[in-house]
């Protein structure tokens, strides 16, 4: 026990932020401790007038840094005999693109008395979607840009990024937009945060908020020319001076960590801390990330995550969302797709099958919040006991899995569901396991276009509270996509991917890859395709992608009259296998 | 009160009879009675181990005739002061194809030792779908044939109608089918039984049945020829020598009430019986059509009916099912369209609403089949209740309505629903109001199909339960077609209406022409076209035959990329409206 040593992760989600603490020998979750942040709602602060907006207060990220850090180390002192000496190293991932406006300390324009409760100095969540039109503007002087500066991040620009966000700023509140010295990720300012220098002009950037976000590429020199930030707005004159040239990888020491900061979370002053990146970025390296795997980590939405040598892969994947060198695996180039809806479409028909519940029942029955809640947690359970029973195809029904629009291949939010193939027979477990197949099928859309530029998709790897839960879709995802689906050992891969990034700025391993073999792992249950069932979904999947192309396309040009007519064939096969 | 007179109509329905005795000067209603039968499911045989079976016992229909209109009677005589002797002639209706193997002298087989308890030996109710591979095979047949027999019932013919049942019964029931002297439609089977002749030979056969359901047309003088029944199968040997020649239409009298029925029913010797005819023929003369209006019958699927003189319509209608000379008024053509699911949808998706109801509850509660009752009677109460708050186009959701299919104009049976437009935000009464719009588009596609040739549609009149029942979904139709929805007075119009074809019968009127004004009426509700709405609408009806053109045609050359585009921006038009 002498020698073992261990790394810090703090993970920053959307509702609270994680602290865990990881034996650099075996990965082992030795201690672990979530905060919610207390303010707003849920920890985010919302406004009644515009749905659109998202923010959250930084009073948040300070109080639950020191909590989820002390909650962690108890935990680890009391059960795995860690001590707090023993911690080298601390890595920290984050939501984003989430910029705070700051003065010229680095300090958030939020903590000012002058702008003490306004949303627009606080830091602007992710799914902050007030930009909106900013971003539309963004995206067209983009395009008439040469080069494109959208190239890099799937051809869209889109609201919940930082510039379209600064923009919107710009536009709302010139006054703390005049205030501001810089705008910093949230990942960044917590880095420069536990070093103790967080003067905004020195701050390390991180590469994977830069490159994916705010169209930082080496191939232009860093971020957007201020030519071209002045020609979408002349209020952004002047922009380029507040923000920076460099970006860095999760490799990079930021630097030691400061006497104030050790002393209030426990720690050794100076350990290292490295640049920040955003979670599904750390969770991809947590889940052990190589050239081969696809990393698909499935939530609300889904992110899915591959690395390539850069002389592997010399195009831009069409559609992909992101493609940054050093975004998750220094030295690879990162490649970042996903479908915007997964466990949010499945969440959605949770709510509409439990809405008799809430509707139709007498009003002392209705009002009860109990039967409610009871409905909420039974709905996805019973749903995919009864449409475990069915067999593939047997529905007769299709799907495309686009309520939240669709991310990759087609980067277009402006498209929707659809569901194909009701009849007067179709019951809701059916229609359930047709949303289930419909992600499934996007899932398989995604490694089809990443194969297609040269990049093998070797195992795939899942993570996330769907891929742990949920056996019945698990296996409808082999089946479709014809892969074993594996599953991550840790359920916190964002975080322990953060910790290995700690450990190997401590120097501890010159490199993730070397961390990764002893850190990440599997579980033992591996969903095999089978090969039966595959037939069926590779028929139902030719379908799935003439009415992606007719839908999500311009240049469909063929019939789509045999499909409802197939489905009830393949239906019919099925009833009679 | 002394010149009084009066008709009694009798409404043979899938689950019960109704009798309903009417004043001949104003149509109204002194007496009506509804007899439920008493075998089978709500008076449905049925077979567990094939869902297509459903025949009917006629016991049920001569104990049903006997107590209905002693019911209606007592009611007429006690309440308004008719007496039977009034009552001057009888009119019949009943569902079909619904045929009936008889003996030489017209018994059902039913009724015969040997075949007691045999369903095959029964009436077979229009909605038996047992004969769904000799209908395929009737249909081929035909296509081959010169002239196509099928030409005036839509080019495809069904496996509800009368020789699919007949060579399926030649089939699998050798034995009934060899003892059968021939095959009578149930509302012809009605009348003979009425005048105390039921031989097969001389029984006089309807018009409507004749031509909707056996391909009867005088083009081709006749049922089709034994050459064609031959080659169908050899099994339909010697068949034509067992059907008929002519058929009738209903003002013709079929002879006098007999001695015995008289008796039995109370009624005077000799009055006239009139020739049958299918329910929803009779339904639209009792509603009042004539040329120019469109009688639109609304339950669980639709029936579209209208007349045409036949100086003014030289054409087969392309896409509607059936186009017979005297099927309704004498001397028009009778045109029958309908939708195969309208009433249907709904109470799919009322089911779909409650199922949280019947699986989401602590055991002691979805147990309870109260809850379960009252969740059916509420969901499309609640769901409407909902809707109406809702604008046109602000769902974002488009249907096409063939969750049975499409009757008309696509005559396809295997075309099947689809909802697209879906969003994490769409809500149920969002889908309920949709799966509303897709109804009153197929309704507006057949309206414009019927126009296409000439027919000019100048008023629609409404009845059937929706018709009465639900004025959200009655404006909708009225918004989508722009033209204002009428309702019948009579919620009876098919008893209404055979009640004139017997006054005709009787000689009281020449034809039904002069019955209908003074007997068919209209509620004083109108839903009128709002002008805001139907712009709304015009541009979502443009959306929807894209969609259906494309999945129902072979030749649709369009490209289907800006309907998800469209129906948002359609959203966001009726949300900032």
């Amino acid at each position: 026990m002498a020698d073992k040593r261990y790394a810090l992760g703090i993970d920053y989600g959307t509702n609270s932020v994680r602290a865990l603490i990881a034996d650099l020998d075996t990965g082992e979750e030795v201690g672990t401790y979530v905060h919610n942040y207390s303010r707003g709602v849920d920890g985010i602060i919302l406004d009644d007038r515009d749905v659109n907006l998202a923010r959250q207060d930084p009073h948040d990220y300070i109080e639950g840094l020191e909590a989820s850090v002390k909650g962690a180390l108890v935990l680890a002192e009391s059960v795995s005999g860690c001590s707090a000496e023993k911690i080298i190293g601390i890595g920290v991932d984050t939501t984003g693109s989430t910029p705070i406006p700051v003065d010229s300390n680095g300090v958030p324009l939020a903590f000012h008395d002058e702008f003490k409760g306004n949303p627009n100095a606080m830091a602007w969540l992710w799914k902050d979607h007030t930009g909106h039109e900013e971003s539309d503007l963004i995206t067209r002087k983009a395009h008439e840009h040469d080069p494109d500066y959208t190239k890099y991040c799937g051809g869209i620009y889109s609201s919940e990024w930082f510039f379209s966000k600064i923009l919107h700023l710009a536009n709302v509140d010139p006054k703390v937009y005049g205030a501001a010295a810089s705008f910093v990720e949230h990942c960044d300012w917590m880095t420069a945060l536990l070093v103790g220098d967080t003067n905004p002009r020195t701050i390390l950037r991180s590469r994977c908020a830069a490159g994916h976000k705010a169209m930082w590429n080496a191939e232009w020199g860093g971020l957007p020319s201020q030519e071209f930030l002045s020609s979408v707005s002349p209020k952004l004159d002047g922009l380029s001076a507040k923000l920076y040239t460099d970006s860095h990888t999760s490799d990079v020491k930021v630097g030691g960590l400061c006497a104030k900061w050790a002393e209030k979370l426990g720690l050794r002053e100076g350990i290292a801390v490295s640049v920040g990146a955003f979670d599904a970025h750390m969770g991809a390296v947590g889940a052990g990330i190589k050239p081969g795997s696809l990393i698909k980590i499935m939530g609300t939405s889904s992110c899915d995550m591959m690395v390539a040598p850069p002389e592997e892969l010399h195009a831009q994947i069409k559609g992909i969302c992101g493609q940054v060198d050093g975004s998750m695996v220094p030295g690879m180039i990162g490649i970042e797709a996903g479908q915007s809806a997964v466990g949010d479409i499945f969440a959605w028909y949770r709510d509409q099958v439990r809405w008799g519940v809430e509707n139709l029942l007498p009003s002392d029955l209705s009002d009860s919040s109990d039967l409610s809640d009871r409905a909420k947690g039974a709905a996805l359970q019973v749903l995919s006991a009864k449409a475990s029973a069915l067999k593939p195809g047997q529905t007769g029904l299709l799907a495309l899995d686009w309520w939240n629009g669709n991310r990759t291949i087609l980067v277009d939010p402006n498209l929707t569901g659809l569901i194909l193939g009701l009849t007067l027979g179709t019951k809701p477990e059916e229609i359930f396991m047709a949303l289930v197949e419909a992600t499934a099928f996007g899932a398989k859309v995604i490694m089809e276009r990443i194969q297609e530029y040269g990049v093998a998709v070797k195992e795939v790897i899942t993570c996330g509270g769907i891929a742990e839960k949920n056996p019945f879709l698990m296996q409808i995802y082999a089946d479709v996509t014809g892969r074993p689906m594996k599953v991550s050992r840790s359920a916190q891969t964002c975080a322990l991917g953060a910790s290995m990034f700690g450990a190997v700025a401590a120097g501890h391993f010159k490199r993730v890859e070397e961390a990764q073999p002893l850190m990440s792992g599997l579980k033992d249950t591996v969903y095999t395709p089978n090969p039966a069932n595959r037939q069926v979904y590779d028929r139902l999947y030719a379908l799935y992608r003439k009415l992606h192309d007719a839908f999500g396309t311009h240049d469909f040009t063929g019939n789509l009259h045999g499909v409802m007519k197939e489905l009830l064939e393949v239906k019919r096969n099925a009833l009679n296998s």
